[in-house]
């Protein structure tokens, strides 16, 4: 053998440095607390911190690596984890799930074919039955109802995945020769509401050419809670029947990101249907999916029965390091059938039975990780009872901030509270131009967002009744180190900057 | 606030389960040499071993975690960290790795933009820059050189990516109204050996109906080395040309899946060259691209400098968990054209004045984690040199490997080794019909795999000069635990199987 050996670090050492990684974490999480939650650097500042090019020579772990992450990595962090976090939605992670991340590296195995590691595959079937159940979907969505699930890296993939198989179930009926014809005149409909990935996915299927693009793609009007418009879908639905197109796929959201709104999913499979149309119908759920856990939040859920998909991220606010997006579907097979391809060399015994799940043909990726160790570790610690548990603290100090946004007259909140995200802002003056009420709401936010002390962002809602777009404050309390000292400081903070 | 609260786990158990993990984890690579290669559980197996429904009530961990671990998961795990395991392609794991994948769990940070964790961006563009320029990857490939590179997860994504990327610069010469029409006659080439996720990428943008559609993909034949020929490659080009088709975009293959086999680049950018036609040329370099770390393996770059993007997986030769695909382009700005979409809840400062990455806009998910962190430990641990070390200690085992099927005349070594790949068989007997001798092969290698003591798979190569297919062995050589004495007892328990 060639000299030298490749520095592989000693078992013992190992050890010794996944001990030392876990008090540094435990560390940080312990004084995240009294770090600014978002970052202070300018652009290039870690660039330039970092050696231009790689070293030689080794240095074998640790060396120098927790001063280097403490004087380098930590001040370009915005601090997801810190307990005065407020921004975008929650990101949770939790022990249970870093550990089931760690036994995934760990092992090392890799599940793209049932073959490659049977219980890869396995674990990740009963899990999303567990957690599908656990949530309230229907039976049909489940394994055990024929309906089949998949861990996604993000709901982005999910709803692209949910479209391509939309898309090729559209075209089944047609001719081979006629299907590149019939392609063009697919249609997609999601609200003006929906997540940007839900253009995206139209992006990259080919169904607009970019993003302005609307001559598949249509983006319904919503109602003054930003709840698609049922009747606006059927309308649209009924106009594209009338020139000929084939309404081919619904993306829904439970739990809008600007406002949490939920589209009303009965409503919506009763308007398609009243049109003949028979499209896909999905669910993102991305965020408030978590909610469901819990069956005093579950409302939104009534007519669920009547949809082909439904995807929601534990790795939002269950609890669950990203990446973990669960999809659950009544059709696997449409899926499998847009996305399958086994070229010889992953080609065997199992997978040609047809007695087994290749989850490779169930998303873009060929390799996947073990991630359902994580959704596992999670729901073992915590029970179904812990995760509610979670969830409801969560809402409760939701409730308690909007409550003290309603109780300053200075303030309004702009859109019913579904979970645990507030929409308010700084209500307009008499006579204030709708413009000067934007720019008091910009200044107050990049204000209180440049103390460091919390972080929060915003968005910008349609107006109602033809009054023009509302710049509007987001406050989403979801994080596992959030306590209602934090969310009082944080209104403290707000309301004096008001002042 | 309700009661009862979530059951978080305390700092001090987290710390004591993360060296409890680490020791089961060191534990297992201990004796996963004992253990069969290949799971031997039969479908369901690992589904009926585990409840059919979540908990109710948490047990917080360890409870039997590790008795579970031991009793329901390993048995259902191909150990692709096994020491004999010579399937595939090798799915390295490293201790450096593991800590990174360990610290992005704990810190939890959201890298889609610049603001939301400018580390996690800047640290990405800087060690891509070092891993690209320790492969003699071209400055214009490097952010340095006004290119730039991206984490994705998998190359099938990254090669979707470039196809989407290649699109949008195609169609951006034509009038937007015109733009449609165009997109029916983009048209896209790989051979016949390149990875199945080009086949899929082209089915995702919606270019192909299905695997088997050729309408605007061309599968160009290989040489009697299974790499490209380019005079076949310019063939096509120009007959599309002809037919007034737009040639958008080549996926070649450095080190293909079946036989590691190289496309000779500088004859392929000279070939399409001469048609006149200015597609993209993409270089898919999944496995093979770890061997450039050495400079004595990087011949086949020769051309390279006539690409516009290059990928490889340090998550599978080069030490780094999955997942880890490094994408490099030329042109970053055609894949983020490609991809971009800002909605409001997204826009921020940085982000408008244009002076940040926002990597949100190069792949699909608009999630990511910060898994920049573990390249950054292999490549401080390791050092280039330690990385070379790695490589050459794989190539000799391999050249050993191979010097063994050579010497026992029953065998036959099928295509040039390049790398850590041997492609052999049991050689056909004198006018032994061609079905034979595959089933003679076949028989072989289930025989040996059954035996638990090592894994390796198979393939099926085009015949050469009108002979036809032939089912080909597969043995790579790339694990970290795997020494000369597995090399040897592989080749032992396959040449006693072949008495």
């Amino acid at each position: 053998m060639p000299d030298p050996a490749p520095p592989h670090m000693p078992a013992g050492d190992f050890r010794n440095l996944a001990a030392q990684t876990a008090a540094w974490l435990t560390g940080y999480w312990e004084r995240v607390e009294h770090l600014p939650v978002r970052s202070l650097v300018q652009p290039g500042d870690i660039l330039r911190a970092l050696p231009e090019h790689a070293p030689e020579t080794g240095q074998p772990l640790p060396a120098t690596l927790f001063d280097d992450l403490d004087r380098i990595i930590l001040p370009g962090l915005t601090h997801w984890q810190h307990p005065s976090f407020f921004a975008y939605f929650p990101s949770n992670i939790s022990a249970p799930a870093i550990i089931g991340d760690l036994l995934s590296a760990g092992l090392g195995v890799q599940g793209m074919s049932w073959i490659t590691s049977p219980a890869c595959t396995e674990l990740e079937m009963r899990v999303l039955d567990w957690l599908g159940e656990a949530i309230g979907l229907p039976n049909a969505f489940l394994f055990r109802g024929q309906g089949g699930a998949v861990i996604d890296g993000t709901a982005s993939e999910a709803a692209l995945g949910m479209l391509l198989a939309a898309k090729r179930r559209a075209l089944r009926v047609f001719p081979r020769d006629g299907q590149r014809a019939a392609a063009q005149r697919l249609t997609i409909y999601t609200s003006t509401q929906s997540h940007s990935s839900i253009i995206k996915a139209a992006m990259i299927a080919g169904l607009a050419l970019d993003a302005e693009d609307r001559k598949q793609l249509r983006l319904i009007e919503t109602d003054s809670n930003y709840a698609m418009r049922p009747d606006a879908l059927a309308d649209a639905i009924r106009a594209d029947l009338a020139d000929g197109l084939i309404p081919t796929f619904i993306s829904t959201t439970l739990g809008t990101t600007s406002s949490t709104a939920n589209d009303p999913l009965d409503a919506i499979a009763s308007a398609v249907r009243s049109t003949g149309a028979t499209p896909w119908l999905h669910v993102d759920a991305a965020h408030s999916g978590a909610a469901f856990i819990c069956p005093e939040h579950r409302a939104p859920l009534r007519g669920l029965e009547h949809f082909d998909s439904f995807a929601f991220n534990p790795h939002k606010w269950l609890l669950t390091n990203f990446d973990c997006n669960c999809l659950w579907t009544r059709s696997p097979r449409d899926l499998i059938d847009a996305m399958s391809i086994t070229p010889e060399y992953l080609r065997n015994q199992a997978t040609d039975s047809g007695a087994v799940v290749d989850y490779r043909d169930w998303h873009i990726p060929l390799g996947r990780r073990f991630r359902s160790l994580k959704l596992w570790l999670v729901m073992r610690h915590y029970g179904l009872e812990g995760l509610r548990a979670h969830i409801r603290e969560d809402i409760a100090l939701t409730q308690l901030f909007e409550s003290l946004v309603r109780a300053d007259s200075r303030f309004e909140v702009v859109t019913p509270r579904t979970v645990n995200l507030i929409c308010f802002r700084l209500a307009p003056r008499p006579g204030e131009n709708p413009a000067a009420t934007d720019a008091r709401n910009k200044a107050l936010l990049d204000q209180v967002n440049a103390t460091g002390m919390l972080y929060f962002t915003h968005t910008v809602l349609p107006g109602i009744g033809g009054a023009p777009p509302r710049y509007v404050l987001r406050m989403a309390i979801g994080g596992v180190r959030t306590e209602e000292r934090h969310v009082r400081e944080a209104w403290t903070a707000i309301a004096s900057a008001a002042s």
